[in-house]
């Protein structure tokens, strides 16, 4: 090969980036990867399936001069500062015509001063969202690119051969302008901050109100997934049964409960309230993962506040049915909150996204796979414009089955003293959305009182204010 | 008064910044106020109480001209760009030593680069955030200041005789470094978020619940107020019974639901996410206002999800208690956020922000004072670094005592269908804070499963990974 150009690079081989860059080489692309670290850029050769045609160099410049052109890589390094280091190392090598993807979870305001950037030097810079963790890198992850149409023309054959697939369909798809790849990858994982939260508030529900052991849980959770299947249904059922080599228990036992995060939740809820649209789930995942680690508060409160002996659970099978309910109702909560904020977001920031292929790219590959995203992609693909799948019929059908097993569930909470802000926010997120008439009349009273601030009336057109003080 | 130089300075003659001025001319000092709208500078002329010296001009350059020195000026125009076009034009008027204050809401990273700006040039520039709506500008607002102390001590003697008083003790204190000021101001606007949708809730759930009129409203609202007196509870009662000119009958039952916002309550949710500190009850609030504007969704939703009849309370009167327990109880954790979050921005951001003086400062004055702020005040004297007020045995058995009642209100606004996301979020937010050990094992699990993120263990220091699929 020591003559032959190479038709894919990478820079940045972490577990991620070498994983993606082995699955380009495994659907008969000749790859070069780039590392620093010749550790990495080992471990990279070492992994290539046999007979795929995988390099690793410790010379940027030597990966991008070794790249047919226009030359189509892709960057896989730490969000921030790192991606405009390699950035600036990048331009004096490339040429007009090249594309640059960037597939790691920036913030998609950089992605849009970047892609300007480098169109200045004629360089098409796509923001390219992934999700699948490590072995979805390697196997078929969900593929979410944004941007500049041209240059995802370019990269499609690459990028449809390496995603996931359901039935014939690819994991991949163009989603939209600007930021848009990376705006729709931020969404996804502040869904899955939410989903996670949920499944961990059911998780404790049925540990603490129901007392059911691992194995039950398991048992549980299993059904679910039967019934429902999803990627983290999937490994949650299965996190229950994992053994703990070091006390002959089961781990998920002894493992801390501080929860770490990586940004993408956050950007997900700081970005909502600038559109604005709420997404109160996903708010309330954040925020569960900032109480967690306030460990010394917490066990210091703890003797404070006496704890609440749940009450016996009359019937175990009604109970689990009900949490399993709520689970299911606050699940499509989060689903629908992120999607009502990427539709905003298509309109408002100007992306123009494709929701039914939002929800398509979602149904493989990525962590919040789930068979609920058929039923998504059916109520897009009928109205690409509904501004909240609560909006759609067949949804509306599902929602109103669960409720009365959610309402049961959360009253159940409050009154065991278990949290459960994750469930609260998905219910109470509902009875507002489904309120012809909020509390909020109330709000803009008080607003006009001591600010001024002005009304409107139900009952004819116009602005009022009222001097409150002086019936 | 040709020849004489003025004590005080204003910048911008809207109602805030004019009954601001009138307040520093009613307490002795001569005082000067420009707008270039000469409608307003005649109003504020005319307004001025008999005796005192109240000028106002349309050009700016003649009021500087006109302060003694070092000049003391404020400023009260629009947050943003009108703040740094009216700096611009004030650098080449002033001289080193000149005091300029924006008293208006504006975000603190914007006052921190201004401080910055005009230090260059020897011009002390400091952000006083200030409470009390139009009616306590004029007759004594709660005042925040932050920044530079030299700055704070040229201006203290105006500040203090401005403010709202509290036996003898002004409601003005020099609060913290930097940015403080704003800060603290912003977060006192955010826990008013707080509290506002807190009202809001207790206000339908004995609606729908209880089925009280507002005149009952006005009672039960007018008791709870001679229990703890607050400003917010006092102008609520009001509100139930102010009277409709245009129907005869009552004006809240006529006011739209769509409730608006001006950006504090936001950067609250926002700012407390990049501590981050969690700050529930605020996010509730904020994103109650947001859902309450997508008011076309809300109608057609309501035709999708068929409403709940509330079951009939059984006792009223038990009812109405435990109503005002949950309120009592979500207003402290509102309280509790917001301080815990100026406690942490104390020390995350260099504010070192004086707590037992902002819950002093917020004793009189302003939209949140409350009789529960002597409570703080104690606290906070006994202890000036607690993390959380939750920490406190006072605070603890005023909330324990309330406990039951709000987990009682919270599960019937559950099964009612009655929407309590702010009820909802101080509850799971006390549960979790409460709890040596939350749910976020499972999160930890879950993000080592697939993105192997790693985790601690709760019986051994280390950090540790799993290959959990191979079990």
């Amino acid at each position: 090969m020591a003559n032959s150009l190479y038709d894919f690079g990478m820079i940045g081989l972490g577990v991620m980036g070498r994983n993606l860059l082995l699955n380009v080489a495994d659907h008969g692309f000749s790859v070069i990867g780039f590392d620093k670290d010749s550790e990495k850029t080992q471990a990279t050769e070492n992994a290539a399936t046999p007979g795929t045609t995988v390099k690793g160099v410790n010379e940027l410049s030597q990966m991008v001069q070794s790249l047919k052109r226009p030359r189509k890589l892709m960057m896989l390094v730490p969000a921030g500062k790192p991606v405009d280091d390699v950035i600036e190392s990048l331009i004096p090598l490339l040429e007009p015509g090249d594309v640059v993807m960037d597939g790691g979870n920036t913030h998609y305001t950089d992605t849009l001063r970047r892609v300007n950037t480098l169109k200045e030097k004629g360089i098409h810079f796509i923001g390219v969202g992934i999700s699948g963790g490590e072995k979805g890198a390697r196997t078929g992850p969900s593929i979410m690119p944004g941007g500049d149409v041209e240059a995802y023309e370019i990269l499609k054959p690459i990028l449809e051969s390496i995603a996931a697939k359901v039935g014939d369909s690819p994991c991949v798809a163009y989603l939209g302008k600007g930021g848009a790849g990376h705006f729709v990858k931020m969404v996804h994982n502040g869904i899955e901050y939410g989903i996670m939260q949920l499944l961990s508030e059911a998780y404790v529900l049925l540990k603490h109100g129901a007392k059911l052991n691992n194995d039950q849980l398991h048992e549980v959770f299993a059904k679910w997934n039967n019934e429902q299947p999803s990627f983290l249904m999937e490994i949650t059922k299965d996190i229950f049964l994992m053994p703990d080599e070091k006390t002959g228990g089961r781990l998920l036992d002894y493992i801390d409960d501080q929860a770490g995060a990586k940004g993408t939740g956050k950007w997900t809820s700081q970005d909502a309230l600038d559109l604005p649209i709420p997404v109160t789930v996903i708010d309330a995942a954040v925020a569960g993962r900032n109480i967690s680690s306030l460990k010394a508060e917490r066990a210091s409160a703890a003797t404070l506040y006496p704890s609440v002996e749940p009450a016996a659970v009359a019937n175990t099978a009604a109970f689990i049915e009900e949490v399993g309910n709520a689970l299911q109702f606050a699940t499509l909560m989060s689903y629908a909150q992120g999607l009502a904020m990427l539709q905003t977001a298509s309109k408002e920031l100007g992306m123009d996204i494709a929701m039914p292929e939002v929800v398509r790219v979602w149904r493989g590959g990525c962590i919040i796979r789930s068979t609920l995203l058929e039923v998504f992609f059916k109520a897009y693909t009928a109205n690409p414009t509904l501004p909240n799948i609560l909006q759609d019929a067949d949804i509306a059908a599902i929602v109103n089955d669960k409720t009365a097993g959610t309402r049961n569930t959360v009253a159940y909470a409050a009154t065991a003293g278990i949290a459960a802000p994750g469930f609260m926010a998905a219910l109470s997120y509902f009875d507002a959305y489904r309120s012809e008439r909020m509390s909020t009349n109330l709000v803009q009273a008080q607003r006009d009182y001591f600010g001024a601030h002005t009304y409107k009336r139900t009952d004819m057109p116009g602005t009022f204010h009222t001097e409150w003080n002086t019936y």
